[in-house]
Order: C-alpha cells, then structure tokens, then sequence
C-alpha cells in the first residue's frame, strides 16, 4: 500500500524529507471547480493554499475563541488524505460518507511517514477537523466550504451547473458557514438567491 | 492597471473577498520545476502550499528566535506578486535584479487590495520576507530555496537539465539554506554532487 518515494539520505530529516515528496501527489488530486475565468479544474494543493490565506485574511472576523494559527494548520493538512482517496463532491452524500474510513485509513499512512512528535500532531489535528466540533475546527470548515462558493459566485456557476446542484443543496450543506460567519453568511445567501434567478443553480 | 475582478457586495468583507478572488491568478503562475514523475509544471500557488507545509513539518529544526507561524505566514504571502510580474528563475541573477522594483509595485497593489490593518500587516510582512534578514525571514527563504532541490533530487535533475544549471549555481546560490538548515543542506550538498556525477547536473 505504501507507494512513497524510496529514500535518499537526510539524515534525521529524511523521513520528513520523505512526506514533503509523497504530498507533492496532492498536486494532481482535482476539483469540481475551475479557476476563475472558466479555466482548469483547481488541484486540491493550491486549493488548500487558497483555504489557509482565506484564514490569514478573515482572521479578524473569527470569534475570540479561534486561534487563527490552528486554523491555517488544518487548512495546510485537511486534504492531503485525498492523495490515497481522491476528492468527493460536498453535496454527494452517500460517497462521502463510504470513505470516511478510508480517509481515515489515508491519515494514517501519511501522517505516518512523519516522525514524532508530527505524526501524532498531525493526525489529531486532522482528525478535530475532521470532527468539526471545536471553535478552531468550525471556523476552518466554514472557509473550506465558503470558498468554493464564492468561486461558483464569481464564475457564473460553474461547478453548480456542471453538477446539476439547486439552491437548497447549497443552502442546506453549508448552513452551519452561518453559524461561524454570520455576516459573511448572510451576504451570501442574498448572492445565492440572485444566481439562482440567473440560472447558476437549479 | 487593477485587474481586479468588479466586486459582489459582501458587506464589511467585500474587499477580502476581491482579494482572495483575484489572488487564485496566482494558480496560473507557472514555475520551472514539474511535478514529480516529470509531470506537468507547478504553479506558484501549490508551491506555496508545500513551503507552508515544509514549514510546519521541519519546524523542530527550526533556531529558537523562529516563529514558525510568522514563516508560515511568509509562506502564504510571497510568491503573491508574481501574479503581475510572473516567476522568475533563481539562477537568472539578472532578470531577478529587474523585476525587484515590479515585484514593490506588485506587492502594494496586491495587499493594497485588503482593508487596514491587513494590507499593511501582509505589505510589511513580504517586504521582510523580501530582505532576508530577520530569523523568520532566513528560515522561510531557506526552505523556499530548499524544496526545489529535494524536488529536482527526486526527479533526475528535471529543472536543472532544462535549464542548463551546473552544480556550483545550485552551490554558491543556495549557500545561506547551510546557515539556517545547517544539517539539512550537509546532506543535500552530499546529494547534489552524486546527482552531477549522474549527469543531472552540469
């Protein structure tokens, strides 16, 4: 199962060395979406970059509880198990929840080719995103969520009509980016309901 | 000039909003280096990812005075100019020399198009960054310098045979990565010279 790179010498770091060459493959893990203007499908490296500068940026609108920093570090380590399982579209329901072992499983490994104290850090703070139940945990899932919202919103729909989603799917899944960010939230929603008057979404 | 994109209302993060749709540009900024297995080339914005998360990862053998989270920080924010002026290779001395007062101009548009106090936060941070003095600044342009030579080690030499680089450039031009990364760079000069004497370097 393991299909990591064979190692040269790093000494100490070579196990590191050895997972920074293994993520390279989340490069070439796709999206739904494309880049704005109609292009590529966004890889799940550069999205998760994209994730951790929206952090850095809405810092000032998170609630008091959230450190910001935890919060960039899920985004630089939430999809990396996609390397082993691919990306699943938020709004498929069923096939998100057959790979949540597998994902699981995914953690595991990768976080595994990492020496201690990472793989262990790594792994639990993978897992708190996953769980989505502390403050720090829900600020970043509400951002992963948003992002390729207002991707969609400046991109005519585009992964929404090429998935055949409707307004209420959008409303519905990602209800809880209302709870953490609540003004954003409601800017856009009232953006939601004009595309979908548009056609951008069912 | 501003090319940004004409923004949607999203009230008191309307500006943050322009600005994170007009940095994914920054996913359509190639670099020399490919993708392990000699795929495609990377772009600027997966590239900053994998620096953020070599930052994270080699973070214990970071000095004390480092504050990783500034480094990451760092990470997020400095290839964002390229957006206007493109990337340039490490190796081309001359051309880096030109595009220096581009890359200024480039950095005040770009963050100038975030609200106070981040535009400020985020144009004093890259200049730091830009001047490689401080601890942070040393150890985020080490680790910038260094993941291009772990991906070419890994890759037969791809971007240094494509560009006709000799092993004294990669030696006398990522020379500081052995003030920093001190065990590190030990190792990967081992590396570099096994990796001439297989011809993957000049």
């Amino acid at each position: 199962m393991n299909s990591a790179i064979s190692p040269a010498d790093f000494g100490n770091m070579t196990d590191i060395v050895v997972f920074l060459m293994e993520v390279d493959k989340l490069k070439n893990v796709e999206r739904r979406t494309r880049l704005l203007n109609h292009g590529r499908h966004e890889n799940s490296a550069e999205h998760s970059w994209h994730f951790a500068l929206a952090a850095l940026s809405l810092a000032p609108f998170a609630s008091e509880e959230v450190d910001i920093h935890r919060v960039i570090k899920m985004a630089l380590l939430h999809d990396i198990v996609e390397i082993d399982v691919g990306d699943v579209l938020v709004y498929d329901l069923a096939a998100r929840e057959a790979i949540a072992l597998k994902e699981a499983q995914a953690a595991k490994r990768l976080f595994g080719l990492l020496p201690a104290p990472q793989n262990e850090q790594f792994l639990t703070l993978w897992h708190e995103y996953e769980a989505g139940i502390t403050a720090d945990a829900k600020f970043a899932g509400a951002l992963d969520r948003v992002l390729p919202i207002l991707l969609n919103l400046h991109n005519e729909g585009q992964s929404w009509r090429e998935n055949n989603i409707t307004l209420q799917q959008v409303l519905s899944r990602n209800a809880k980016v209302g709870e953490t960010l609540p003004e954003l939230w409601q800017h856009v929603v009232t953006q939601l309901h004009a595309a979908h008057e548009k056609g951008w979404l069912r």
